[in-house]
């Protein structure tokens, strides 16, 4: 059987994601999220935003640390190979136009939906100032950030699904409400990528709070210190005590950065007592090290010409809002708003 | 004692009033509240606007209606007197700024701020449909509508004095959150003004739905046709039977429409028998058709010239978004996101 090929090639599939201003990112944002993002944007029409208004749901009483981080973050996306060219950049904070879909939307969504999503029991039961109707709106924000870009995908993580599903129950709601006749909020799907979850220097979660991070930008002597000071196999206390890398904090580092033979070479001098542990994280320094040129190289031409991200963050904005308002239009009107 | 007058004017001071477009206006609305706003519009910077959105939030399944009723109610508006040379008026879901501020506000609001208020607790007890997100932040909207004008009156009856106080707490929140030093949003005061409920032609609520309202531009045959055929004290039956006016749906219109003379001229002849209950209505008719004329005068002058109605409006939004904008940009920068 054979198909004819089409005259032109059929319009890439819309992503969305967004990252929050928290901080400099750091080696888990880059291999848990931005390598997918560089992955995707050439397969894909991939809008990435920097969710400071969801920053402030959570962070709403220093916001003076998402201020420093915004430009920041966004120079370290175009430092990881994130391509304005490719990719369109831009600033949640800086679309009105969510805020009115997330407002429009409020209408006709019941709160139990949002009350029930598991993240939010959790982190309301742990800390009560969260308990703000913003929080409780949070994935409802989300919701909106996604269908005012008609976005066919969301990346997320496994713990986030529950936000995709509110989304799509969201824009069916709205559809049969508004547009019975022809939808207008198409339901994204969820794009589960093989991401590699980085844990930190104590083998706990990677957090600039913890104080356990590789920031992407970090110079190589401060990244050799930190590799070396890493803590290891608390069983190996001596050069001659044996080890097993499957304790060790630094063992999924090689997972990430080493070929099998690295791998093996570690593994069997750590068990043999072969090798000591600065030997063994020594192609890891080298492996960061090689990973972090091509981001400072693109970052130092950035960081000497700071309008031109502003220049890239103002076209991508203005170019999500084409999309945005086109949208926003369609929902007006079902609504009976369009006068 | 003497006091030097001022060179100008002290600038007048903000109201802010909004009205839900639920369908044509009637003389319970004028007495109630435009009576009102044309009394206030001289001596106050008032900003009237059409609360579309707020419609929505109880009635998001019926938003044909809504379309219809915005620009029919600004007639209705101007027909009553409100001045356009005078006062502000606008359309709400024209200003994205208020689902902005909304948003924003969202942050930092306890939902239990929300949760609390007795009409939120008893309309979604009756009504399931309306236990939404959208409806649980209506006081909030309802405070950002405020808040963004920095209006220092609210117009209320009695039974919305918790949305106001509603709105100063969110306003002091914010304040001390993000502007401790010098605060950003004014917190607005209740105007209890004395306005009167005008019952329907069966002495209960006047309200479209139910059927028992006269509408503002009803034509006098069907004004005449609607009064004639009100009921009366349900204990004279005959022409000979005494009757007793505090036990008339006709008496309050007395109250609101005629002189004492004539009001003691009624009573005396109930009471009497002295007069029918169609000698009694007489009056009142006439009252109604006098009240209606210069409505109708100016309503004409309008409906023949929409393309003046929309220009108020347009005006009107411009004026309220120049105002609007400028808050924003305040509390942007106090909640540092204004890159
Ligand atoms: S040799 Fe390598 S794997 Fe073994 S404990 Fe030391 S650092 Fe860890
Ligand atoms: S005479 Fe007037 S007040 Fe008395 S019952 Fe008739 S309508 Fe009512």
């Amino acid at each position: 059987m054979s198909e004819a090929l089409p005259d032109h090639p059929p319009a890439r599939q819309r992503v969305l994601s967004g990252m929050r201003p928290t901080g400099a990112l750091h080696l888990g944002h880059y291999h848990g999220a931005l390598k997918n993002w560089v992955r995707l944007q050439s397969s894909h029409d991939c809008f990435f935003f920097v969710a400071d208004w969801h920053a402030l749901t959570t962070h709403y009483q220093d916001r003076g640390e998402i201020e420093r981080n915004v430009y920041d973050m966004v120079i370290d996306w175009l430092a990881a190979g994130v391509d304005p060219e490719q990719a369109t950049l831009f600033i949640q904070s800086r679309m009105p136009e969510h805020a009115e879909l997330f407002t429009l939307l409020a209408m006709s969504t019941p709160s139990s939906w949002l009350e029930r999503i598991p993240s939010y029991k959790d982190q309301v039961e742990k800390n009560r100032e969260l308990a703000t109707y913003g929080f409780l709106g949070y994935p409802l924000l989300q919701a909106a950030d996604i269908l005012i870009y008609k976005a066919a995908y969301v990346p997320v993580g496994e713990d986030q699904t529950a936000h995709v599903e509110v989304t799509r129950e969201v824009a069916r709601r709205f559809n049969r409400i508004y547009a019975p006749e022809r939808a207008i909020l198409p339901e994204p799907q969820e794009l589960l990528t093989e991401t590699a979850r980085l844990p930190g220097l104590d083998g706990q979660k990677m957090s600039k709070s913890a104080g356990n991070a590789i920031a992407m930008r970090d110079a190589p002597a401060v990244v050799e210190e930190k590799v070396r000071t890493m803590p290891t196999d608390p069983q190996r206390v001596r050069l001659g005590d044996p080890g097993e890398p499957t304790r060790c904090p630094v063992w999924p580092l090689h997972e990430l950065y080493s070929t099998a033979a690295t791998q093996a070479w570690a593994a069997q001098g750590c068990r043999s007592a072969g090798i000591g542990c600065l030997d063994c994280k020594q192609p890891l320094i080298q492996a960061i090290h090689k990973e972090q040129e091509p981001w400072r190289e693109r970052a130092e031409s950035y960081l000497a010409n700071p309008k031109q991200v502003q220049w890239i963050v103002e076209v991508g904005t203005e170019r999500a809002r084409a999309v945005a308002r086109k949208t926003l239009r369609e929902v007006r009107t079902a609504m009976g708003l369009a006068y």
